[in-house]
């Protein structure tokens, strides 16, 4: 099932589980690394453990959230071999700087107009 | 110190630290609506135990991670006046739909080009 059909940002169970917060600064755009990222969206939605993920990226500066079940699925996802590739294009070709936040998710809220 | 000056992405201490990611859907642009998120960012910067704010909004969707010391600090900063006010705001004229989850970083690592 396809949430962002439905919603606009993710909907998840309720916590705890765990975000993984990429920050990342990439001076120029690139159609490569565009389609490398949607690939790894994807890919990421069909690992064990994968909650969700929201992503935006502005002037620059990109931010993806993606959560996940527990810090196991983390690190299976880190050592996916496609992803280890992408990752690596990340270090060699793409990001001026980056940064990675692991953190468990203790609580939540959330909005939605007419509810 | 103004670090946006000297690096594009937030630098944080070692974690553990907490992380209030806040991720919302504004169908339209409004004036008022970017003056006002501004004008948070920089009031969050002067609260008691702010550590640092990523923030990026493509198509609607907008995702904001701030950084603080401890939950203590966190639950300051959503009473404080002002932010507030800006809250009614995003419920009653500019948010479809938000979510803001508080999640404690357990580790953290990063990429510069060049070090």
């Amino acid at each position: 099932m396809d949430i962002k059909k439905l919603e606009y940002i993710s909907t998840l169970p309720d916590p705890p589980y765990y975000a993984v917060i990429f920050t990342s600064y990439k001076a120029e755009y690139d159609e490569g690394y565009s389609k490398t990222a949607q690939h790894m969206l994807e890919l990421a939605a069909l690992q064990p453990g994968y909650l969700g993920v929201d992503s935006a990226r502005e002037n620059s500066i990109g931010i993806t959230v993606s959560y996940w079940r527990d810090e196991a699925s983390i690190h299976q996802w880190k050592q996916q071999l496609e992803h280890q590739q992408a990752q690596q294009l990340g270090r060699t070709q793409w990001y001026e700087e980056y940064s990675v936040r692991i953190a468990k998710v203790e609580r939540s809220y959330s909005f939605r107009r007419g509810l």
